[in-house]
């Protein structure tokens, strides 16, 4: 089908193509992306904007010799169809399969893993110290986007450039995006003059002196800007970086989504794409229809902001993957985008409650939280202050894989004083611990997955803090699981009861402070307990279990299900839940294989 | 003695003073400063070189209506003897006295608790922005230093600078030094032009309006550089700022240790001093004569530069904390100091063992790594990079309290696949884990206080991987005490041995990997186990063995201790330690009365 493209087996073929074979190899990638995302989806409109920057890229440069380091990694999908994995591309963020990130382990051409924004820079920096120290002699070329400058470890970054660096190419793909539109000042810094879709400059204060001059500070000599489509131009403008003698940076303009028209004229939405009809960009109906937990999320804010006129939601650069476009739209003062920012979010979110007139959500997801501990330490809960964190996609990150799982976050938030911590079963349950969490008077994780959930239109009653509930009264054993493993522990329990064994099942809701109480109760009477969660076992909600019962002296066999202490790549979240043993079905055999449950029953009667 | 700087006791009784009382009273509170940190010690170069500007901003401002908010805040001294605070001055830092920084106990004055750096712009902004919501008018003002420049977060929030944004005054206090001398671009960026100790431009690319440009491209109208010692040059131009319509910096040279001849000369000595010599600044004898875990750290790591020319060490700001001074004059390639930059110190860590040539160590006062979490995750141990990160101030943080205290590390380094986590209890133990920890090709963490320490001229032997060691062998129980608390307990089994109860001591050296073979040999022979650590017992080396013990069916009485969930102020490391009750003779009551020790005794026979 891609006859050309199916010869390409390494990058190195692609030196040898004349302008008009790269335009025509630059096509036949473009079709293969669409191609293969309307089945697969994936991050499409970032991909379709960088095929010719990477293109030009592999032409003018000698990869893996040299060291092309994306950030962020979303968009090496042109990368990997030109580094011989374009075989493997229908795989991609499959179980199993391609990952939709750069990834060490499939290829010698990607060089690091990353999945965050920003770390490019500091990465290259690293690079680049580490050759120059051995004498070596290599081009190294940080590839970022200009949502990344939002970023403080860009900035960071961009301060240490060292005067004698020699041979480093910063390559900024600007498509005046994060996920969403760009924010801040770097959006007015960054020139649009040469801009394809913008091709005149209407605001003096963008024109390219002022972001040469902004570049310039930092020692770097500035290309640009350029048109990222144009080939001719690309390679042009590479040739001369390769030859300069001491750092620079070459600004292309690109356009994503570049290649399909609904994608162009809606980037946010085509940047994580569904599924979709190739030849007209329409979405697959979703299988699903129930709704998700960050979009119940979204809409019941909304109602909240509606009804409460204190209420600030902040975002770091996630206003649609966490379902609060439509908030933003019609609170814009509101309901602030940060830009890729977590740190600055989370201590900003601390100035703003500090005199507590205003009820600040922060909106995060649980991954990215990973970038601001020691704001939500220092900022927050030393403050004392009520913030509530809204922990989107914590668990399994699905197709995402590694660098995005938010399976970390009990362990850290956990250490915190002063930290409340909650996780709802249901997206009836988000909705009340959001109504009641300002209640606490303290910062209040509320932790959820990007899966599907019951939101049945019944009354929503306060959650009193620290108190778990029995969802179901068995025997011979507890089950405590954690929001949405209270559903697989249901399951469990259908499936146990076959076999003639009755569970009780708890759901903590709280994972601190625990219902101490009614564990108390609960281990009194029932000599096993299991616990599950969709976390690390290794500072999880079991480990408390554990030594809550340590502490108290209970002697109950308890057994922990969770995720061991390894990186878990991508899949379905089925998939990854049955390889996990945490589906319904594995944790009922480990449960029967586990206990020996005749010689302990006789300890109830 | 200082009777006009007595009569102060709110700070608008200074809005009456002229020009010249004004000088007097700088001069008064500069000897007041010198007198108190003679005796105390504490934060003294950086509070000799702000007193005229904080002078000023009370002056020129209302505070408390009026926000000061001091970055990092361990230059408030002046601020806090102007606020009501000069009568207890001579507390600061002292257990149950004065925080050594801003503190909204002690003071409506403080509005947030700071230590860590590059705060106050983002804080600041929240404030304003609820200010603005909530249509209130006063002045807010983040009073920030150069070295915050280098950080992240000052940057992200330079870019959130909201352009609606009125009544918002940045002071910048430029002394060109965090504690030492500050590193990077901004170095370039900030015009020296009218420095007092520099009085004339000898480098074109310093002047004024290229630092003029760079905070305009954020769309901050500039003012400055102004002389941070000239009262009225200081009061002109805040009075100026305060009729600014639009977001404004003022640039204020300062000099740090100003009134100080050895404070100016050694700014960076006197920057965290030891008691001196009023009047010659000579520092008084230590009356330690052992070496801290530093500074064994610092001199055995610069024989390691020496010996091996792949080391590299790299460090966040603080050399000279860490004890690496010598090595940075010696081995200035291969010792980088990157400024208040801890996510890009750890992520360029990584780049630089990327292809495993180098042998990187991050020196990083463990509260500080708090920041690079995030990096440590996805940079670092997803990579399986062995990277050494050298966690300096693990443990109670004595004088600088609650901010500062090392003591959730090991909560989410556990957390993270791939870590070895080790704690030396002995400056000799660590030389061996320095020597011996390249060889786990591994990330790994080594935590220790800045406590004194033994270090006998005995030749180091490689530490094996995961194994810990029986320090004394008894009977009645074990005790498993964490680094230098070993030496705790090695004390507490001396007086528990006074009552014939005969403990064995274990040093398990590692946290992660347990040494699970020893530890199931000690659950078996001991009927009651005791941990002891300097760390948060949430998430902390107990929780984990009380896993240990329940994932295997140990059913051992288990005592932890260790920091409960609560922040810990300042005070010194046996005032702290008594307080806890984590001192030998508390520990041993603590062991004494908490068990029934008769009771359990049968089950050894």
């Amino acid at each position: 089908m891609n006859s050309f493209l199916d010869s390409i087996l390494d990058p190195t073929q692609i030196q040898s193509l004349d302008l008009e074979q790269l335009e025509l190899l630059a096509l036949d990638i473009r079709h293969r992306i669409i191609e293969v995302m309307s089945v697969n989806g994936g991050h499409l409109a970032s991909n379709l904007g960088i095929v010719e920057l990477t293109i030009a890229l592999h032409k003018v440069f000698h990869s893996p010799h040299d060291k092309l380091i994306f950030d962020t990694s979303h968009q090496t999908y042109t990368h990997k169809i030109l580094t011989g994995r374009n075989s493997l591309f229908p795989t991609i963020r499959k179980f199993k399969g391609l990952s939709g990130f750069a990834h060490p382990d499939e290829s010698c051409h990607d060089h690091f893993y990353a999945g965050h924004a920003g770390t490019a820079l500091s990465l290259a920096l690293g690079v680049a110290a580490s050759r120059d120290l051995n004498q070596e002699n290599y081009h190294v070329l940080p590839i970022l986007g200009d949502a990344s400058l939002t970023c403080g470890l860009t900035l960071e970054a961009l301060n240490n450039l060292p005067q004698s660096l020699k041979k480093f190419i910063i390559v900024l793909n600007d498509n005046a995006m994060s996920i969403s539109k760009n924010v801040g000042s770097i959006t007015n810094i960054l020139s649009r003059f040469f801009h394809p879709s913008q091709p005149s400059c209407s605001d003096g204060s963008k024109k390219p002196n002022n972001t040469a001059s902004f570049f310039e500070h930092y020692g770097l000599n500035y290309l640009g800007p350029i048109d990222g489509h144009n080939l001719k131009k690309l390679i042009a403008t590479l040739e001369l970086a390769k030859q300069s003698a001491t750092p620079c940076i070459i600004h292309a303009l690109t356009i994503k989504g570049q290649g399909m028209l609904s994608a162009i004229e809606n980037p946010t939405t085509y940047h994580g794409a569904r599924p979709f009809e190739p030849l007209t960009g329409k979405f697959l109906p979703n299988p699903s229809t129930k709704p998700t937990f960050p979009q119940i999320f979204g809409k019941h804010l909304l109602k909240m902001a509606d009804e409460d006129p204190n209420l600030i939601v902040l975002t770091p650069a996630m206003p649609a993957g966490s379902c609060l476009t439509a908030l933003i739209e019609k609170h814009p003062k509101r309901c602030l985008d940060v830009g890729i920012a977590e740190g600055h979010c989370v201590t900003f979110a601390g100035g703003l409650a500090y005199n507590k007139t205003k009820k600040v959500i922060v909106s995060i997801y649980a991954t990215f939280l990973q970038r601001a501990f020691d704001n939500l330490f220092q900022d927050v809960c030393l403050q004392k202050l009520p913030v509530i964190f809204a922990l989107d996609r914590a668990g399994l990150a699905g197709g995402d894989g590694s660098t995005h799982n938010g399976i970390y976050d009990i362990a850290f938030l956990n250490a915190m004083p002063n930290m409340i911590i909650a996780q709802p079963r249901s997206g009836h349950k988000l909705k009340e611990l959001l109504e009641s969490a300002f209640s606490y008077n303290m910062p209040v994780a509320i932790r959820y997955p990007n899966l599907s959930t019951e939101t049945p239109d019944l009354p929503l009653l306060p959650c009193s803090l620290g108190k778990g509930e029995i969802l179901h009264k068995g025997s011979h054993l507890a089950i405590l699981a954690l929001g949405h493993k209270c559903e697989t522990a249901l399951q469990v329990k259908n499936l146990l009861e076959k076999e003639e064994i009755y569970p009780t099942i708890v759901d903590p809701i709280f994972i601190k402070p625990l219902d101490e109480e009614l564990l108390y109760q609960i281990f009194l009477a029932h000599p096993l307990i299991v616990t599950i969660e969709e976390h690390s076992l290794e500072g999880g909600f079991g480990q408390l279990i554990n030594s809550f019962a340590v502490t108290h002296g209970l002697k109950n066999v308890i057994l922990n299900l969770g995720i061991p202490s390894v990186y878990v790549e991508h899949g379905t979240h089925a998939e990854l839940s049955k390889e996990l043993k945490l589906d319904a079905l594995s944790i009922t055999d480990t449960i029967i294989e586990h206990f020996s449950l005749k010689s302990l029953t006789p300890q109830l009667s």
